[in-house]
């Protein structure tokens, strides 16, 4: 574990990244719901809040008084333990508590907090605050998504300001790394943070493999779109076709054809696509598709875990063939903390890496994030195997 | 016409009191869309405001600037014949213009209004403004509907203010009101503002009937349910059947059960359900319903303003019989002032009276208000008849 | 009251005719339910047989068994008084009964009723009896417009038969009928057969109106869409508007565009549209929709029915302006006979006349029909008044 | 590749058993989709028959005339490649061509097959016809469980026949089989007929395991089911609480709790649970939901093939934890067969085994079928692992 003193840093550091973040907004954005899959910055603010409060205060500090019994119900999120789940539908609906009330509530928290490990605690208190810690460094990037959705879906395009790079330059030339067939062990050590769904190492067999030292870039891209993609199904699943016939997809989320040229929304505002930039924003049906017409494929989780040290990686989440499974000998924590990752591992799909809106320390070679097929407002990218 | 200065401070009130109806609200609660049918209180703000602009400043006076370029897009409603229109269910996901950008609209607006008012002016614009002010009149009543359905449906309940009462006290002991057969002239004489449903004053035959000089109260309501009227399909129409089934319908808005006793969320905050006084949010097949199992019927428009100066009224939009129909001859005005009335008369109900939120001066005996059978987050209530 | 001879008379022709009618049917064509509101062939054997059985048999004659004790359940309607209502959507997935055995239990229920009509009746059996047989009637009318839904969705086109003609030829040159202001009576006068919805003859007061000799022809409505009429949303209701767009609407049912002709399916087969044939197949919206460009408006049910006697009509069924409500004083019938017409009197538009599906003698100048605004699987047509 | 001689024995009998599949069938039974997952029998006749008709004859046979130009777009499935596809919704809406008309397709094309037959025809013919034939054995159990749908879903729950047995007794004791860790080769060998899908033969690190010899018991489904599984979110991901709550899932499909006692709907009709035979139709989510509360889990498709020739199985296809990707080097054949398989690679999981209505010689160890989580029409069972 590591000391109590970092623990309190890291904690204070966190929490103060998190207002930082939101320093742009005006009161109007933080209480918004655009979209299902898209949370109110507000909501994140008492939500992160309010799992360092349920977690560790309510349980572990003496005499410590709740700061709105209400809070509870407007804040929690998926845990069926933890009494009625709010309907996710209604978060962009509450105008109240209203943003003040909700900075009022993280300073309360936060100061009760502090005041706790003034004094030596037990290690469940300190992996309880860590797991805090890291949930809120996990907000802090949905946060960062869901912002940008909100900004990005708005009329009026405002920008969220003039310095946040999102489309860092890419300085290697594409080549394969190719890695030979073998045994390779798989999972998390267990030295340092990790969530449970990474631990459980494992040995896999893996057939001798390349996979691209880059990831596929917009100018490549826009030569898929250009090609057709977008129209031929026998690059697509059956279900990613039905995705694209509905949805009338055409082009990655926040793309605008303006007379002839391909623009993108950014938390700079509306500006030109880079074509040899990192392609950003793509479901894991167009991954996917995309790969099929290039005569390529997805690497597997195991495969980028494998190789990953071979190449530089962290502006993108990046999309794997592999579905979002546990590792042999997986078990579910018990009781709220247990919701965290088991209960999704089904019909999810696994990424590797990280993004720019990762928070620092946040993400390492084994971490695995997941989404749906269909869902593209994260930071995704792609990279190819082959 | 009414003189240009008593329609500049009629102007100038109207204007000032929409921004005292939101002077308790925090800046959230202008934003939120908690369901299709309510707009944000912003969203009231700018519409009413684009309304002035766009059909008395854009066209008629001389150099006139847009505010900006965008908000036409933003704050139409319903308007075909200007430009694309707003998905009406992403009105919610606006934050931007901010409440702030919104108000400088306001005042704008109203500056360069009165500006162009310190000079004569024509009829036309006469007419158009008069229309403007009872257009804001009416969604000054919306506004405030809407502002309850946003505290009302948040968790924590908030109130508006201490003072505002929603049910006042009703004294008329209940009794029939006798008219008899025969030829009664129906609609306005267009003798001062009306809107085109009301003209076509017009003759028809009334058989002899009898309506109440009161309004149901919430406590012979209580009966209605405690009878198990919500259990009974033969009160109701099909579609009212179906539509009771399907949103489990079980008693009126905003009513909740605790413990054995009915109380109901009004401006004021929560409290408890007041027998005696009108009953109020239910909608026409409630209303309906009501009356089949009293063995009476609801009035007929006509019916109503025959007798309406018999009685007392203005405390609820009382639902009628009626469909909401052209009257003879109706001709709807050419352009966009035309699509005010004539394109909803169908499949809705004729409600006759005015509410407590009603702006003072904007009802009148022929008006004739309009919702769907199944609404009822407007102040409506029930007067029977037989 | 009709003599009981006639009567058993009427009630033989009546059941003939609807296995006459079936005649040129694949057994497989009895089941389909291509959509909501069309019902399998089979279901209205089914149905107006139960009828018989439920509210003659079973209650009059003495030891009358039951066919089978679960037809009730598959067979009824809307009827909420008995039992469990079908699921309507159900109707289509019911493979068995199969036809076989519903021609058994038609030929069961037809002789215990011959069997019960041997001896003199009571008046009630009398007028159950005649209920029945309208009910059939009506239902031959449902049965011919299902047939009709079912072959022409075919992707095959397969043709009912070769001499079934659903478009004579109007004789009449177009020209308008004028009728005074004046207080004239409505509804029926109680001799002879009719609803409770037509029941109620009432007074009321008519401004000077014209109303069309003819109908509006298929080549007029050529020239309402060749002008653009599905594209300007000026001529609908908002509703409407949203049904065009929503529904992609560019034609009445069944036309198909060809090249550059216009063709209908119709009972014989696909053919050329007839320019100088009544029109058919539209909705209300349409009809609406049609007036308005044509700068007139369709006829009240009371304009209608003043005027009928004046005209030729009963090829089509003829949306009026008229909503259906009840007449001063209707009083539904007690139990389930009760439900057969007021339950559907909101939200629904008058029709009024009668088609060349309709059955012999079932229509009358008093006649109600209605449906639904967007609905037009009926023969529905347009008469213009101003 | 086998001989000529045998492979038109296997055709024609093939033929023959869907033919005889049929025999208990009422004509109305050939029509109806109660719902979407399942197609009318006569659509898989049609389909099954075209499939021969589209990709050998019409191809491959000189001179071969089309038996009806529009079977094509009737009774094509998913097959993108060729033409426009019917909408699956549809299927249960064609009563056209009737079922005689079908029967005909199948006799004109299975004697078009023969005589093609009677001649030498080379590999492709070859390969293509046994794809047919094993393409019509899959059809054929798709055609049992559809059947059983259409009748167990009817009121009248009418029996497919007397004897056909689903819950064969189960003779084994419930013990574990423990497989060691290692390294083993998975995926077909490419001797004999098999789909694209297991070809890739490739290796696989496996841990150590446990797998029951047994399926799991309606009776031990009965204890999860009384110990309040369907209640408790815990034993469920997300995904699959959502869908219990949604569909108030509380039961296998076909059960009926009847006073205090389980049935459940079989081809023989409604019989009582027997308790000690295999479970069947349940979902994914039922299944790891009873893995989790039993406190094991469900094998992976790579454990199952391992151990499986160690004990015995084909009554049930058994759920297993693995999601349906392709085997490493998989590529899809060009061309409409290889839209067979591939592109259902997403969202689905993997089933091993067979089931009491599988075609004999259907199945074997290397047989991937896959199906929705949510889906539980198929011979489902559960076999568990630890």
């Amino acid at each position: 574990m590591i000391a109590i003193n970092t623990l309190q840093t890291l904690f204070i550091e966190t929490r103060a990244r998190t207002e930082t973040l939101c320093k742009p907004l005006e009161i109007e954005d933080y209480v918004v719901q655009p979209c299902l899959d898209v949370s109110p910055p507000k909501w994140h603010l008492g939500h992160t809040t309010w799992f360092y409060e349920e977690f560790i205060l309510k349980h572990h500090k003496p005499n410590y008084t709740l700061f709105h019994e209400d809070f509870a119900f407007v804040f929690n999120s998926y845990y069926e333990t933890i009494g009625k789940r709010v309907v996710r539908n209604d978060r962009g609906n509450l105008s109240r508590p209203s943003v003040a009330k909700v900075y009022d509530y993280i300073h309360y928290v936060t100061n009760e907090l502090k005041e706790l490990l003034e004094n030596e605690v037990s290690k469940e208190i300190e992996h309880l605050l860590l797991m805090g810690i890291h949930h809120e460094k996990q907000h802090q990037e949905l946060l960062m998504t869901d912002i940008k959705y909100i900004l990005g879906n708005n009329p009026l395009l405002p920008k969220y300001n003039d310095s946040f790079v999102e489309y860092p330059i890419q300085k290697e030339k594409q080549d394969w790394i190719t890695i030979e067939e073998g045994i390779y062990e798989i999972g998390h050590t267990n030295q340092g943070f990790c969530y449970d769904n990474e631990l459980g190492r494992h040995k896999v067999f893996l057939n001798k493999f390349s996979i691209s030292n880059s990831l596929v870039t917009n100018g490549e891209y826009i030569n898929f779109i250009e090609a057709g993609g977008y129209k031929d199904f026998n690059f697509w699943h059956a279900d990613g076709w039905e995705w694209v016939k509905q949805e009338k997809m055409t082009q990655p989320m926040y793309w605008h054809k303006i007379e002839n040229d391909w623009y993108y929304y950014t938390l700079q505002g509306l500006k030109k696509v880079d074509a040899s930039a990192p392609l950003c924003h793509i479901s894991y049906f167009e991954a996917f598709a995309y790969a099929q017409w290039k005569g390529h494929r997805l690497p597997t989780e195991f495969e980028w875990e494998v190789a990953q040290e071979k190449f530089n990686w962290g502006t993108r989440w990046e999309w794997t063939e592999s579905s979002y499974l546990p590792y042999p000998n997986y078990k579910k924590a018990p009781g709220a903390i247990g919701e965290y990752n088991g209960k999704f591992m089904v019909n999810q799909k696994v990424l590797r890496g990280g993004s720019v809106v990762t928070a620092e320390k946040h993400t390492r070679p084994t971490y695995r994030n997941f989404f749906q097929t269909n869902l593209r407002w994260q930071y995704t990218g792609v990279r190819l195997a082959k």
